[in-house]
């Protein structure tokens, strides 16, 4: 038996033809065209659902189940995509609209608990329980999976756990709170305290690893001035590793987990720079002082969400 | 069938003989006898446990399970009490020294967890899923049920919310870390805030409220204060209520479980100085506006831990 997933981000839409160990075995994207609207969103991804079974070989009905992860407010009972950020799909009813083209067992998820599932079935925390997946982005995703079931909490939304409070009366955040973890983990965070760093001193080396232009300023520069042994850049570091680290303590204390994974573009930094330090500072944290939580990489990169959609019938 | 539960506490060892339905028949209780060891307190727990069958005229082999819930770090797989604040055991093997006398399914539980098994047996959050209990006492202890299992964690030390960082450089706390929600949300954190409050203001009616001894303020001596329209204890509960909001709002975006209890003596304050500006403090900063976590007030009281003892053989 095959199974379909599909990541439908901001930028690019992906489907993947993934089999029950949680390989993909074909993958095929687009870009999300800004002009269509939800409904006709919703028949390109059945277009690229079954593009990549005819790419395969696969004949439709050897799909076991088709799962789609998207940024925002799913609900898998009702199938509808409450609310999503950027994109056109508001009380969209997208089990239905897809099922109206290709009448096939639909699953819909939120693309943090996606990630969460994909890294759990065939990634870094491959049968840890509990499996916990922080995605460091544009803001911070969070999904766990629990005695092999996603984990969901009461309506359905999945964890927030970027809005945990860390900080009181801190950074304002776009949900109305103020010291939100993501304000101090995110990409954005961290490159928000990158450009604070460089206005600050006009000679550090960022400045060149930016041409010069702050609004160029990415997720990487700091590491790579830090790199350079740049002083404001290891400065920065240690800032955005602090409060990176409150909220994993947070996850750790509360919850126990077997592993907690870190993905988006910043996990990739190198050991010494990120993981390595980060590690110290949460044992620190921890209540246990064994601390028998792992706090590792996760493995599957982008490839996590379009898995994790693909086996959404499994978990939820 | 029955059960009988036993809650392990500093002060009181208690067993109660609990039917399905998770109603005490029957209850008995001694003080803890300083000068035993742990051996002498099992002893000690199975005289209880008997006693409480044989007042209710219930046959020992009608006893499906006994369980037991201690203040401290337990592993149930080992039937090993770890750890204990303030009470003998310590590596203690509880489950082989109460077989020796009782040959009967016994399980081990950390306080907290046996108190949310309770309250979601037979108190406040009966059927709740998610179901948090959090009690306010010396410290704060937390406990999950989660698809009418207990959430142990990996180690099966179970939650430490109490040990969640809110305040990065607050407030120092016995576990080595600053700012633990513990030292904000607890009843010790409430009477230390009363107590400095009272240092500020020397009219304050908080003065006579404790006889002019500051040794005597006790958790409910700011809502006694606040009853009475006295403003420093009116200014020590808003503070109060700000701490602990921050852990509940963190529990309520991470976790959105449909209900969090609040138990502990505090939780017994009217609700107009407590629940129910809590309850908007919480709202407004939860992550989804809509708030569907309820937060309620336990209702079982020191019954809880008797009641989730007993039931732990259906929980973990």
């Amino acid at each position: 038996m095959y199974y379909v997933g599909i990541d439908v981000g901001g930028t690019n839409l992906v489907a993947g033809l993934v089999d029950r160990e949680g390989s993909i075995l074909r993958k095929a994207g687009v870009p999300v065209d800004k002009s269509l609207d939800g409904a006709g969103l919703c028949r390109q991804l059945v277009r690229l659902a079954v593009e990549v079974c005819r790419e395969e070989g696969v004949a439709l009905d050897q799909i076991q189940a088709v799962g789609a992860g998207f940024p925002g407010l799913v609900d898998n009972r009702t199938g509808v995509v409450v609310q999503t950020a950027n994109m056109p799909f508001r009380d969209t009813p997208v089990r239905q609209l897809f099922q109206q083209e290709w009448d096939v067992p639909f699953f819909l998820g939120n693309d943090a608990n996606c990630a969460a599932i994909g890294e759990y079935w065939a990634g870094a925390a491959k049968g840890c329980d509990p499996a916990v997946v922080v995605t460091l982005g544009t803001g911070i995703g969070s999904g766990m999976v629990v005695g092999g079931r996603l984990f969901t909490g009461y309506a359905n939304s999945g964890m927030e756990a970027g809005h945990m409070i860390i900080q009181p009366g801190g950074v304002p955040c776009g949900c109305g709170n103020h010291g939100c973890w993501e304000q101090y983990g995110s990409a954005t965070a961290l490159i928000r305290m990158t450009r604070q760093a460089m206005e600050q001193d006009r000679h550090s080396v960022l400045w060149e690893l930016c041409g010069g232009d702050l609004s160029k300023v990415q997720g990487r520069t700091a590491f790579q001035g830090a790199r350079q042994g740049d002083g404001a850049a290891l400065r920065v570091l240690e800032n955005y590793r602090q409060g990176l680290s409150i909220g994993l303590i947070d996850l750790v204390n509360i919850l126990q987990p077997q592993i907690i994974c870190l993905g988006g573009g910043i996990s990739n930094a190198d050991d010494d720079l990120l993981l390595t330090p980060l590690r110290e500072l949460v044992k620190k944290g921890s209540y246990d002082k064994s601390m028998p939580t792992r706090l590792e990489r996760a493995a599957l990169g982008n490839d996590a969400g379009v898995v994790g959609a693909a086996l959404l019938c499994d978990m939820i």
